[in-house]
């Protein structure tokens, strides 16, 4: 429907204005019946919907209207599968629209900085452009329902740990490269109707009224053409979030924003010009959600959960599988060991915990796949509720392995040890786990471990065990997907969207996760994740996008249409992948750039492109890969722009980050020329090293050190010439005159960068 | 000789005076005749006099009168012999007199951030408390003969690479605690009459014109009475340098500096009162000099020698000794294999390089303390001029060691790889020192390597050695040293006062080393050396404060004089040590603090005293520390203070970093309490752990909670509970407003606030 916002923007009073800047109730924005303006509905999930039942107390967490539980975040990253993640999307707006909700408040992209954060299960990964690419995909499908999202939380919020109150000290360049790309190709390719600023502040600003993020960046450089919402009770000061660029305040401050507002609109303090342009923005997205409203929205549920056993199939990741234990044999006696298999933990803890459509038992549906050849024996092995190691389950699993071909066992993080809300402070399992895969180890060798845990965890038992299936918060339908891999009628095609470390110490954020007080400072700077371990030469555990198949892939004929381009252009990368061995798989194919030599400290390489291969045996096809500007840029914060430097990039194709299996390479050409004005503190060095100016420095220098003690000293003795070079190579202009005897003056030095200068306009 | 300054100042002209803050020359301050003002000379060397041959160049490295050579710094501290120190102190400041130089430059006191610094073997340790005890004595030593010491580089010069330009971008507490705390108890403890500035940036400023340093700092708070004296042509603009607290420029800017200053106080910009305060900090050196000048003063040179012999016999660190292969029996066939054992390496590149009075050949040495019934052989193995493997000198040198008993290999670093000027790029050996270890290796496996180097170097070939005697740059009486501890005349007592790490990868610095352009960011914080690698579990291939003898030591009877403490008081610990093998040797004991608990980001633990200790075999002895503030404090950026906070710290004694074998504790009370006021944002979870503030801070609570969903929650739904309760720990008093549903106003947030900070007062 065509509508004259600003019209209806001119019809409203300063109050009307001011209240439509903040909710109605938790769920709810506030609607103006005499202007025809409605309220709509938010609510939480972003792999699931969770909608308060009508009359439940508004923040009930477990309360809410049934609807379907895909995998959480970090599973669905692990899919590595775009296509894959917009049917989720779909779905869910699906949903959305047969419960009349108008946005749905994700997904989230915050950046996985340590392996502890609680709520890393509802992020994508340690790597901004795989995080961004399945946001963009996550939004793309919601939204193509006629339903919005609310990409969050914007941004730096990568911790729970005061998370309303602590400072995130984050330089530009890796606010830019990692924390904010992270959020930029979602925003720029999906446009979602909402962005949710984050409770935090960032370097010395609460998100929430920060508005070099939400005005300089989200709107005026990406062109985010949505509104901001607080996340729910993060704003801070009203008119300040308001004048940087926040136009909706949750939940509903019950009249106290709005009434501030209005007070600074009368005094002056915020022109109504823009508080106007919030109006603007809020009714474009509440009319957008009325326009695209479906009456008679129905959704399949039994569809739904297949689709979430399709996605947790793909989500979960092979880590370890010795002597093809895996696929295991329809046939014998297999133990299912660990309460986690009657009592799935299948999400994670806080707003994104919905109230699944129908839950799957994994040992039940273990006994389905598997078939009537094989006989199914169970233990419980530890209690759900406690840590402690309880000797009688521990025997009694002993007991029942002992009995068994082979053990698959249960284990992982209960509810308790992730959540919204806090931190992890250790990679441990609890001692009764542990214990279990112990003792279990003591009498059986054909030990399968299937973990349910929303991060890494380590594992000093791995050497114990012959297969690790890492099956993250897999949904609701987790059980299905469990057996459906471990029996073989599918094939696992997840890998690691994260690092898995031997220690926490491991971690690049360890010496500075959760901060001190209220700041944390980012000092691993941009070595985040796969950056850093590679940088440092740390052998993680598992490695960032690894995972195994039950089926080989052979990767060929790279190709690189271009030798040489300019950072304007884009280059075209191919390669051939096979599946050679003798079941159907998927495989990822990933793309690294590496900059050979750069001026600033770069990652040893990052990941520009992905794809994933469906392949028959037998069957070769070409993943293809386009790759621009961004692809080799660094964030120059003196530009203030992505940068490319002139030079070889390698490209690399790997299996994972660790693995690369065909590297080419491609020479791009710098359009942006940087020269820095030449001054009394430029280097002989940086001079004698400029392509311009290097022949008229020289005969300057020359001059200017007739009588420069140095210089004839690297030529008198030569046991010192390297020496006295390396001084004069550092050497200020400046300098010149104290060590020239005299002989060059200010006004010489003066002259000399005057005509420098000159000579560089030329 | 008593002089009133005052009043010759008043008798000079504002030319004059501004002609005292520039050099004569090279290495001279400017004479006034006509008011018996005179010209001191200033050199070079902080192990050994340079003093440049009258006529020479001025800046001639290699030409200068004969002084003894002791070993370098890196040297000096691996003996954590303080009277030691003070001893080669002494002998220096004997040599200056006899040959009329005033002040002598150094000793340099930065912190050995990188491995790599092609400096490092001027400068002490990587651990502050370390340096600035070595630094203090050393000073004290060469004070006692009237004769002034230049304290350097001030501060945070770490590194060669863009030396003159770079800018070192340190946060506060790291400054304090680590780069700072290396001078601050040596110009405490022993006030040098010189620090000299260094020639880097230091958080945007240079380090000449740095008031908060030059000024602040060094006068004002620790009471510097002398003048600071500009590295060579470290002066970037000599007003502000004046202006900031650098009185002397050097070397002398002929007549332009003179200029800028007389211009500066005529036109107002520089006040003369400013002026006359540096005359009076250059005249009082100036004459003390004078003062303390024997007209009469000589050395002995062979006494000297002899101290030279026995510096270096305590410098050298014993890391490897397999099947006690060291000490060598006085018998047999020893093949001495390695050009350095004719061509000692046994000082550094720059400025610190001496003219020894003479220099010991190492394969001499060992013929004679080897006695007659030891036949030695000798091959080249490699070049001295080259990193290049010679086949045919290894060839030699294998057929030489095939026929020995043992092999006595001398490998390290030759000149060319280590300078002042420029950094080292990696931790390799020349390529043809690592082969000819790999090559005697297969021919001998009784070897001996001694290493030459002034800074780690990486060891791969580790395991083919049984033996490994770090040399160090021992110095002119090097040979007689090696020969004395390889055939055990001496017993080997020296510890690293450095980190080695297995590999480059591990240091701390190592991302952000040497910079980005003009620009390095101390990243890694206080995780310097030790303190790194113990927080971040990584094991080095030598940890700081390693060191073997011949003989065992016993630690017994840990005692520490009180329980608790106020952070005011001292406390006294003493520990006994006991010699148990059967030879005579001294045992460094090594004091370290840990804060068991803190609420800011502090290392495993710190180096707060360390005593050396001769024994005899059998006999025992009490090594006894004091413990004050300082041991115990961190540098509380907000306080701008040391602080100590209330708890327990444990006192750990140990034989080196990694090898603690006693250990106690102390509770330290702080008698400053830290108490932030109460805000909008003070979180509940603050509040509620303030034990003045939680009685009545609940009761508040409580009343703005009665309609707080989250609390309703925690109560009802006990699955949640756990994340509720971080919830509400996180929480902002602010967002209560929010969460309240409109029972919780603003009105009554501001009431709450100020009745909490009220409460406070009390």
């Amino acid at each position: 429907m065509e509508r004259d916002i600003k019209k209806i923007i001119s019809q409203m009073t300063i109050e009307e204005k001011a209240s439509l800047c903040s909710g109605l109730d938790f769920w709810h924005t506030k609607g103006i019946e005499r202007l025809g303006i409605p309220s709509i509905m938010v609510t939480d999930g972003p792999h699931g919907l969770r909608k308060q039942a009508e009359g439940a107390d508004h923040l009930g967490i477990y309360n809410s209207v049934p609807s379907t539980c895909f995998p959480s975040a970090v599973g669905l990253a692990s899919t590595w599968n775009k296509e894959l993640i917009n049917k989720v999307g779909v779905a869910l707006g699906e949903e959305c629209q047969a419960e009349n909700v108008a946005v749905l408040l994700g997904p989230g992209a915050n950046i996985k900085r340590s392996p502890l954060c609680g709520r890393n299960f509802e992020y994508f990964s340690e790597d901004p452009y795989l995080s961004s690419q399945m946001a963009a995909n996550h939004i793309n499908g919601v939204q193509s329902q006629g339903v919005g999202t609310s990409l969050k939380h914007f941004a730096a919020n990568n911790q729970e740990h005061r998370r309303m109150s602590t400072d995130a000290i984050v330089d530009e360049r890796t606010l830019r490269e990692i924390y904010l790309a992270s959020f930029e190709d979602a925003v720029k390719q999906a446009q979602p109707w909402t962005v949710m600023s984050a409770y935090n502040k960032i370097n010395g600003q609460y998100a929430s009224e920060n508005n070099y993020l939400l005005t300089d960046i989200l709107k005026d450089e990406w062109g985010f053409e949505g509104f901001v919402v607080s996340d729910w009770g993060a704003v801070n000061e009203r008119v300040a979030s308001l004048a940087n660029g926040l136009e909706l305040e949750m939940p509903s401050s019950y009249g106290i924003g709005e009434k501030k507002i209005v007070d600074a609109v009368n005094s002056g303090q915020l022109s109504e010009e823009k508080l106007d342009q919030a109006v603007e923005r809020l009714l474009t997205i509440i009319f957008k959600a009325v326009d695209n409203r479906n009456e008679n929205g129905v959704f399949n549920q039994e569809a739904h959960h297949q689709l979430a056993r399709e996605v947790a199939r793909e989500s979960m990741v092979l880590l370890k599988n010795e002597d093809s234990i895996l696929p295991l044999k329809k046939a014998g006696t297999v133990a299912v060991i660990g309460g986690f298999a009657k009592t799935p933990r299948f999400q994670g803890g806080g707003s994104s915990h919905i109230n699944p459509t129908k839950l799957e038992n994994i040992l039940e549906e273990i006994e389905t796949v598997s078939g009537k050849n094989t006989t199914v024996l169970f233990a419980q092995g530890y209690n759900l509720n406690s840590d402690e190691v309880d000797d009688h389950l521990i025997s009694e699993a002993k007991e029942v392995a002992a009995g068994a071909d082979t053990v698959i066992l249960f284990v992982g993080l209960p509810d308790r040890c992730e959540s919204e809300g806090y931190d992890r402070e250790h990679l441990r399992m609890p001692e009764n786990h542990v214990r279990l895969i112990e003792a279990i180890g003591e009498v059986q060798s054909n030990i399968v471990v299937i973990l349910s845990n929303g991060a890494p965890i380590e594992m000093p038992w791995m050497g114990k065990v012959k297969g690790i299936l890492e099956g993250y918060l897999g949904g609701q339908a987790l059980g299905g997907a469990m057996a459906d891999l471990l029996f073989g009628d599918a094939n696992p095609s997840g890998k690691l969207a994260e690092t898995f470390p031997k220690a926490l110490s491991d971690n690049p954020s360890y010496l500075n996760f959760p901060g001190e007080g209220d700041k944390v400072e980012y000092k691993e700077g941009v070595f985040v994740g796969y950056r850093y371990y590679e940088k440092k030469n740390i052998e993680p555990l598992f490695p960032f996008g690894f995972g195994l198949s039950y089926t080989s892939f052979e990767y060929s004929n790279l190709k690189i249409d271009k030798k040489e381009i300019q950072d304007t252009d884009c280059v075209l990368v191919s390669v051939n992948v096979k599946n050679t061995g003798s079941v159907a798989g998927k495989e990822i194919v990933q793309l690294y750039v590496k900059d050979t030599v750069s001026a600033v400290i770069r990652p040893e390489k990052e990941l520009k492109g992905f794809e994933k291969v469906e392949l028959l045996p037998g069957e070769e096809k070409k993943a293809t890969f386009t790759l621009d500007k961004r692809s080799f840029a660094y964030y120059n914060v003196d530009l203030k722009d992505w940068h490319v430097e002139t030079g070889e990039f390698e490209i690399l194709i790997g299996k994972s980050s660790r693995e690369i299996v065909l590297s080419d390479s491609v020479h791009v050409q710098s359009t942006v020329s940087i020269r820095k004005p030449v001054h009394r503190n430029t280097t002989v060095g940086d001079l004698l090293s400029d392509p311009v100016l290097a022949p008229i420095a020289k005969e300057l220098l020359a001059k200017a050190n007739e009588n420069n003690p140095l210089i004839n000293m690297a030529e008198m003795e030569s046991e010192a010439s390297e020496m006295m070079a390396a001084m004069m190579q550092h050497m200020p202009l400046r300098a010149l005159v104290n060590f020239s005897q005299g002989q060059f003056t200010e006004e010489m030095l003066s002259g000399m960068i005057e005509l420098l200068n000159g000579q560089q306009v030329n």
